[in-house]
C-alpha cells in the first residue's frame, strides 16, 4: 500500500507480461507488431486476456483505441487514464509503447487483487496506431480522442502495397470516416498519464533509471532547395562553379550550429545533389531539416535562424533558395502539477529529479491538449531504440515502472 | 595558301557542314549521336560522303575508328593526323567531337581541292566511343590507338538495356578482343592535332575566341564513406551524436577549399545519407570526390589533403572513415613545340597567346601518349556542354577553325 492507499505494482509481473509479448509478436528481427496487421492483433489478444482475467471487458472505440476500465467507487469523478501504444515499427523494440500499456495494466491488476475499488475509474488505453510506420500519420488513435484527427487528410492514403488507408481500418472495425467520433470520450477523462521508454541517450548517459517528462519538444520539418548551374566537374574553375551541392551541405552545418546554439536539436537526414554523379558539379540540391526545441520562442528563433543561413549560404554561392515547410507542431508542455508529482516520485524510485523534455512525440502529446497529463521516461540502453537492440535494465525498469505506480497512486487519489 | 604553302581552310564550309550535320542527327532535345546507335551511324555516313566527295574512301580500323587518307607527295614521311569524334552523348550538343572531325575534313578538303598533294599523308580520324556514355568507358577508340586498351576489362559491360558491349560492337563490325590490333597503326603517325570546344567557361569569360591546349589535367577519383550511428532525430542531443552525414559535408567544403589553395578543381557531385530519412541522424554517409589538377606533384597533393582533412573530420564526430579510389589517370602534357605552335596560331587568329590546361579528357590525351600532339580549344558559351544550348558564336568557330587550318600547315611541313 502507497501513503494514498493504493496498492503497489508488482514490476516483475509487469516485466514478464512484456517479455511474454515479445516472445508472441517478435522474431530475430525484432517486435512485430506493425498496426493493423497479424503481430499487433495478437498483442491486443494478449492484452485482452489479461483484462479478462481481472473482470475487465476490453471494448474498441471508433478510433479502433481499445479501452479496459477498471469502475471507482466514485463513478461520476473524472477517470484517471493511463496508456500507451501495443503497435511498433517493423523490425521494432520490445519496451517502445508495450512498457506503458503494460505498465498501466499492472496498476488495473494491482487494484482488482487488492479487492477495494480505486477511488475513481481508472481506464487503460492502448492508442491505434501510434507509430505511423503504415500509412506515414502517427498518433492516430490519440489524435482522434484528442479531436485533431481529420479524416479527409488521410483518406488518400495506402501503405506500402498499395491498400488503401479505408480498406485497411475497416478490416480491424474502423471506419475511417467516423474515428473522429471518439473524440466524445475524453470528456471523460480527468488525468492521463503515460510511461514510456527515453529512446533517446539522456538517462542512460546520466546512469539514472528514470525522469518525468515536462513536455514534447516542438518540430519545424522542412524542405530547403537549391538551384545553381550543373556544370562539368572538369571543366569548370572553381570559382565560376554555382555549386547547389555545397550550398546545400554549407547549409547543414550552419543548422547543426544554430542547434547547439539555442540547446535544441538540428537534423540533416536528407541531402539529394542533382544530377548526383562524381563528374558534374550539382545544380541542384535538396536538403530536409528537422528542428526541435520545447520552448516556442528558441524554435521560432532556430527556424528563422536556419533559413537566413541557407539564404546567405546561397547567395554567396549565386545560387536560388527555396523550399518551405513540410510540417509542424508547436511544443506541447505537460501539466505543471502532474510533472512535479512525477519528478517527486521518480527521485524516490532513485531516479532523476528534474524534468527533461521530449524530443519525440508521444500518444501523451495529443491528449495534453485536452486533459492534464504528465508522463515517465525509463532509461534505454544506448539511446537506441525502433530496433530489435531497443532494451532498458531489468533494475532501471523496475525503478520507472515502480515511479510510475506512485504517480498514479497520487493522481487517482485525485 | 599560307605562308607553308598550304591551302587555307574554309570556316564558312566546316560550319556549314557542322549545320548539316545537326540537322541530320539532331532532335529538340540536342545532338543524338550515341555511339554504336543510328544517329552515330547516320554522322559517319556524312562524313563517308564528304570524304567520297573528294576521292577518299574511308575506311575503320579494328577498334572501330574511322580513317580517311589523303596521300601526300612523301609516301614514307610519317603521316600528320587530325581528328575528334563524331558520337555523343545523348540530348548533347552539335559542337562537342564533331567540330574536330569537321575542321579536320576542312584541312583534307582544301588540299584536295588545291590540286596539289600535300608533303605528307594527312589522315582524318573519327575517333570510335569517345564519350563512353553507352558502357561508361569512354576514349575507346583512341586507348585502342594508343595501346591502353584492355579488351578484358570491358567484357562483362552492358548499355542501360542490357545488351553485353560484345555484341553492340560486333553489329558495328568490332570485334571487342581485336579491338587492340588498331594500334598497329600509331607507327604511322607523326603528330596529331585536334580541335575541340573547351566545355568550360574559361575563354568566354574572357572573351577570347580560341587558346591552345598545354595538356589534360590529371583526376584522380574517389569514393569516401563514413560511419556513424542512426539515431532519433528527436531524442538524440547534439553532442551525443555520431552523424556521418555531417562528417561528409564537413569533408566536401574541405575539398573544395584544398581545390582552391593548389589551383585545381575539386568537385563533391554526389552525397549518399543513409538511412536517407529527415527524422534520422544518418549512421552512413558516401561522398564522390573527384579532384583534377595539370600538374601531378599538385594532384598528389590535393588527394593526400583531401583523404586527411575527412579522416580528420570523421575523428572529431567520432565517425569511421573509408574508401578508396574508383578511377585516376595522371596529368598528360601534350608537345611543348605543337603546343608553341598552337598558341603562336591562336594569337594570330585573334585568340589566347597563353595555353590553358584542360579539366576534361579528350581523345588527344591518349594520342599524346605516342605521338606529339597537341589541340586547341574554341571558346563555349557560358560554358555549357553535353546539352542542347552548347553553343560557340560563328566569329568564334571561324577564328579557331582559321587558327587550326595555321596549326596543321605548319605541322604537315614539319
Amino acid at each position: 500500500m502507497s501513503p494514498e492507499g493504493a496498492p503497489a505494482v508488482d514490476p516483475g509481473s509487469v516485466i514478464a507480461g512484456l517479455r511474454d509479448l515479445a516472445s508472441r509478436t517478435g522474431d530475430e528481427r525484432g517486435a512485430q507488431r506493425l498496426c493493423w496487421g497479424p503481430g499487433w492483433r495478437a498483442a491486443r489478444e494478449l492484452l485482452g486476456e489479461r483484462l479478462t482475467a481481472i473482470a475487465i471487458e476490453p471494448e474498441l472505440d471508433e478510433a479502433g483505441n481499445l479501452w479496459g476500465r477498471l469502475p471507482g467507487s466514485d463513478r461520476d469523478a473524472p477517470a484517471l487514464a493511463v496508456g500507451s501504444h501495443l503497435d511498433s515499427v517493423p523490425d521494432g523494440g520490445w519496451l517502445d509503447g508495450a512498457l506503458g500499456v503494460f505498465a498501466g495494466l499492472g496498476i488495473l491488476e494491482a487494484w482488482a487483487r487488492s479487492g477495494t475499488p480505486p477511488p475513481r475509474d481508472i481506464v487503460l488505453i492502448d492508442f491505434a496506431d501510434e507509430e505511423g510506420a503504415r500509412f506515414g500519420r502517427s498518433l492516430f488513435g490519440s489524435s482522434a480522442l484528442a479531436g485533431t484527427l481529420d479524416p479527409a487528410e488521410l483518406a488518400s492514403l495506402r501503405d506500402h502495397d498499395g491498400n488503401p488507408i479505408g480498406d485497411v481500418l475497416a478490416a480491424d472495425g474502423v471506419d475511417l470516416a467516423r474515428a473522429p467520433e471518439a473524440g466524445r470520450r475524453i470528456g471523460s477523462i480527468g488525468a492521463y498519464l503515460e510511461l514510456h521508454i527515453e529512446q533517446g541517450p539522456v538517462l542512460a548517459g546520466e546512469e539514472v533509471s528514470c525522469a518525468a517528462v515536462s513536455g514534447c519538444a516542438g518540430v519545424e520539418r522542412h524542405l530547403l532547395t537549391f538551384s545553381g548551374q550543373t556544370s562539368h566537374s572538369g571543366t569548370t574553375p572553381m570559382d565560376a562553379r554555382r555549386d547547389a551541392g555545397l550550398a546545400a551541405v554549407e547549409s547543414a552545418l550552419e543548422i547543426e550550429r544554430i542547434a547547439v546554439r539555442h540547446g535544441g536539436v538540428g537534423t540533416t537526414g536528407r541531402i539529394e545533389l542533382s544530377p548526383g554523379v562524381v563528374t558534374a558539379v550539382a545544380g541542384r540540391a535538396e536538403l530536409s531539416v528537422d528542428l526541435r526545441h520545447p520552448e516556442a520562442e528558441h524554435l521560432a528563433d532556430m527556424l528563422s535562424e536556419a533559413l537566413a543561413a541557407a539564404a546567405s549560404v546561397a547567395d554567396a554561392r549565386r545560387c536560388v533558395f527555396g523550399g518551405g515547410p513540410v510540417w509542424r507542431i508547436a511544443p506541447i508542455p505537460f501539466d505543471r502539477d502532474l510533472v512535479d508529482g512525477a519528478a517527486g516520485s521518480c527521485a524516490a524510485a532513485g531516479g532523476r529529479a528534474a524534468p527533461i523534455a521530449s524530443g519525440a512525440l508521444h500518444d501523451a502529446a495529443e491528449i495534453a491538449r485536452r486533459v492534464p497529463t504528465a508522463m515517465i521516461f525509463c532509461a534505454s540502453r544506448d539511446g537506441i531504440s525502433h530496433a530489435k537492440e531497443e532494451d532498458s535494465s531489468e533494475a532501471d525498469l523496475t525503478a520507472a515502472i515502480e515511479a510510475f505506480g506512485a504517480l498514479a497512486a497520487v493522481a487517482v487519489a485525485g
